[in-house]
C-alpha cells in the first residue's frame, strides 16, 4: 500500500459533474488500497470572479481581507468534493490548511510555506479516510491568520504536503496532456514529454511553461517526491517530473512568456557600484526581476536592461527613473511589446554550439534578438513580442523536438 | 460611547452596491464615536445556491461537510464587508466564527452556542477597529470542527455577540422596516410595531413571524440586550424589542405559519402511558413537534393530534404508524393542507374574553378551527390553509391593529 497525493486544479472541480468525475477516480485510487490525499482549487473562475468583486469594492484591497476571500473558493471545492466521495460509500473528510497544519509565514497574498505538521491528515488516514485539503492556503501560526500563497499556490500545496507525509507520488491532474515541447496552440507538431528532470522543469516553468509552477518543481526536487502532471479527462499517462529521468535528450523543450516588459537605463556612468544603486531599491520595492543585461560601457557610459512582469512594471519605471536622475543617466525606455523564448535541456551543458545554433535559427527567421540570458541548461532570449511565436516554431523546428522530426530519427 | 453591534442579513449585503451602503453605515456608526462589531450573512441567495450545488453532489450531503461548505458563504460577505470600511478610511478587520471564540456544541448543522470568548474580537476593538464577524457560524472547542448554528442563525450570533461583550444594543437590519401586526403582504393595513416585549416577541417568532428568530430574541431575553429590528434601506426607526416596553397593547399582532402539517393518530386506546407511547420515539428521531392536542376519550379511546414541519412529516408519518399498530389504534391520518393563525399580545393575560373573539370570529368568516393552542400571551389555531390569509385578516380587523382602526381611535 502506498500514499498517494492527487492535486485537482479549477477546471477540473469547474461543476458538480467534473467534481463526479474527480470522485470516481479518488473512489478508485483509494478502492486499489491506496491512501489518499487530495488538494483542490477553486472551482472553475471563482477566484477571479472573487478578486474582481473584491476590487469592485476596494480599489486595492487589504491582503489580510483578500486572502480571507480567497480561501472560501478552496472550501466550497473541498467541501463538495468531500461529499462526493463519501457519496461512492468511501469516507472523506476536508480541511482547511490551517485544519492541515499548513503553516506558513506571515506574507498575505505570497505567503511561503514553513512547515506542514499534518496531525489532522494522518488520523483521518489512519481511520482509513480520504482527506481532502484546500489548496494555496495555510495559517500564519504566530498570528492565527489565514494566509495564501498566490499564484500556483495549489500545486504548492499538493508537492509539499506529499513531501510531509512522505508520500510515494505527487499527481498533478490538469486540463492538458502534460508538458510538451512547446505550446501546442504555438506548434501543432508539439510532443508530449514523457519524462523530463526537476532541474529541467524549473527552467521550462520559469521560462513560461504554465502547466507546473516553480514552487511545486522546488519542493519536489528537496524532497524527492516524484511528480506525475497528467489530464483529469483520461486515464492515460502524462508527464513524469523526476530526480533521474530515462530519456536524456539534449533538448527538452521550448517555453515562452508574453508576461513581461522590458526596461533600460540609458547612458549610466559606468563606475563601481551602479548596477547595485539601479537593483536595490527595485528590490526594496518587492519587484521580482527576470532577466538583467549590462551593455559593455562606451564613452565611459553603460546601458542596464532588465524585465519584469508587466503588472509591477510601471513602479519599476517610477523606480528606475528616480535612480536614473541621481545617477546622472540619460533616462529610462520602457518596452511592453516583448516575449521571451527559452531553449530548455539538460543535455545542452555536454552539447556546445546550441546557443549558436538558436541564434543562427532567430536570425534566419529575421527575428532580432534584444537580450540574452543562459543558464547551464538554458538559453532565453527577448524578441519583438510579434515575433515570439514564429521564434518558437522555428526553434522547435531547429531541434527537431516534434513528433513528425522524431519518426524520422527513427525510420 | 457605546458599544453597538449590527447585524446585517444576505439581501442587505446582496451586491457590491448594498456592501457599500452598508459600510456607510458602518462608518458612520463609528464615526459617531460607537464601538461597532458587525455580523454579517452570506450574500444574497449564496445559501440557497450552495445547498443547491451540495445536494446535486449528494442527496444527503455529511453535515461536517455541509458546515465546512455553508460557512464559506459568510466568510464571502464578512471579508467584503471588512474592504469597504476600510476603504473609508475606518480600520476594520473579518472574523470567523471560529477566530471570534464562539464555542458551540457539535451538532453540525444546528449547533448551540456554548460560549463567546471574544478575545481577538476584544483586541480589535481596543486597537480601534470596526470588527465583521461571520453570521451563522462558530467552532466546537473539542473537535475543532466549524459548526454551523441553522436556520435564524445569524441573528442569534448577533444577540450573542452583543450579550458577550455587554454591547448597549443589538440592530438587526433586514430588508422590512421592522415587526408587523400582520404580514403586510396578506393585510394591506398592517401597522410596524415600535416596541415589542421580548416575550411577545417569542411568541410572534414561534408563531411564524419570520422577520426575528426565536433563539435570537432568547439570548436578547436573557441577557436583556435590546435588539432594534429595522430597515438597511433607510434610516428610520424600525422596532425594538426589549424586557419592558412604554406601550402596552393587549394585542401586539396575527402571525401565520405554513410550514407545517398535522398528523392524528386515531382511536387509541386511552390509557395512562398513551401520550408518552406516542410522543418519546417521535423526540428520539428529533422531530420537532409544535401544537399537540389529545381530544376527549369516546368509548374507551382518543384521538391525538400534532403538527410537525412539512420537512419532517414523512418521518413522523412513519413513526406514528409503528406506534399506533404497536398500541391498537385505529389508523393514522396526515393532513399537509393545513395552516396555523395565532394572536399573540402581554394584555390579553389581563382582558378575559380574547380566545372567546377570536374562536367567534373565525367562525362569522366560516373557517373551521381544526386545534387550538394556547399559551398565556397567544392564541393558536391550526385552520385549512385555503382560509389562512382570511383568518389572518380576519383577526387583524376584529381587533383594530390596523393604521386604519388607530385613526379611528385618534379621531
Amino acid at each position: 500500500m502506498s500514499l498517494i497525493v492527487q492535486k485537482y486544479g479549477g477546471t477540473s472541480v469547474g461543476s458538480p459533474d467534473r467534481i463526479d468525475r474527480v470522485a470516481d477516480r479518488i473512489a478508485e485510487t483509494s478502492g486499489d488500497g491506496h491512501d489518499v490525499v487530495v488538494v483542490v482549487s477553486a472551482m472553475g473562475k471563482t477566484t477571479d470572479d472573487l478578486i474582481d468583486l473584491a476590487e469592485t469594492i476596494h480599489p486595492d484591497p487589504p491582503k489580510r481581507e483578500m486572502d480571507m476571500l480567497l480561501t472560501a473558493g478552496e472550501r466550497i471545492s473541498m467541501a463538495l468534493c468531500a461529499m462526493a466521495v463519501e457519496k461512492r460509500g468511501v469516507g472523506a473528510v476536508s480541511f482547511t490548511g490551517s485544519q492541515a497544519g499548513i503553516l506558513t509565514d506571515a506574507s498575505h497574498g505570497s505567503a511561503r510555506i514553513v512547515e506542514i505538521t499534518g496531525t489532522r491528515v494522518k488520523e483521518a488516514l489512519a481511520e482509513g479516510r480520504v482527506v481532502i485539503i484546500g489548496g494555496m492556503q495555510g495559517v500564519d501560526p504566530l498570528k492565527k491568520e489565514v494566509t495564501t500563497l498566490g499564484r500556483g499556490g495549489s500545486d504548492a500545496t499538493a508537492v509539499a504536503v506529499a513531501a510531509a507525509l512522505g508520500a510515494d507520488a505527487c499527481e498533478i491532474y490538469t486540463d492538458v496532456d502534460g508538458v510538451y515541447t512547446a505550446d501546442p496552440r504555438i506548434v501543432p507538431d508539439a510532443r508530449k514529454i514523457d519524462e523530463i528532470s526537476f532541474a529541467e522543469m524549473l527552467e521550462m516553468a520559469a521560462a513560461g511553461a504554465g502547466v507546473l509552477m516553480s514552487r511545486a518543481v522546488e519542493f519536489g526536487r528537496r524532497f524527492n517526491i516524484p511528480i506525475h502532471v497528467r489530464s483529469s479527462f483520461h486515464d492515460r499517462t502524462g508527464t513524469w517530473v523526476k530526480e533521474n529521468t530515462m530519456e536524456q535528450a539534449v533538448i527538452s523543450g521550448v517555453a515562452h512568456d508574453r508576461s513581461e516588459a522590458k526596461v533600460t537605463v540609458r547612458s549610466v556612468p559606468d563606475h563601481p557600484g551602479v548596477a547595485a544603486a539601479v537593483f536595490e531599491p527595485l528590490a526594496e520595492a518587492g519587484i521580482n526581476l527576470d532577466m538583467i543585461v549590462q551593455n559593455i560601457a562606451r564613452d565611459g557610459s553603460t546601458d542596464i536592461s532588465f524585465t519584469a512582469p508587466i503588472s509591477s512594471i510601471d513602479k519599476a519605471e517610477t523606480i528606475a527613473k528616480a535612480t536614473a536622475e541621481a545617477l546622472g543617466a540619460e533616462g529610462v525606455s520602457v518596452e511592453r511589446g516583448v516575449g521571451k523564448v527559452s531553449l530548455v535541456g539538460a543535455g545542452m551543458k555536454s552539447h556546445p554550439g546550441v546557443a549558436a545554433k538558436v541564434f543562427s535559427t532567430l536570425s534566419d527567421e529575421g527575428i532580432n534578438i534584444e537580450m540574452i540570458s543562459t543558464s547551464t541548461i538554458r538559453i532565453s532570449c527577448v524578441v519583438d513580442a510579434t515575433r515570439l511565436d514564429d521564434a518558437v516554431k522555428a526553434l522547435h523546428a531547429a531541434f527537431e523536438l516534434g513528433e513528425a522530426a522524431e519518426e524520422v530519427v527513427t525510420a
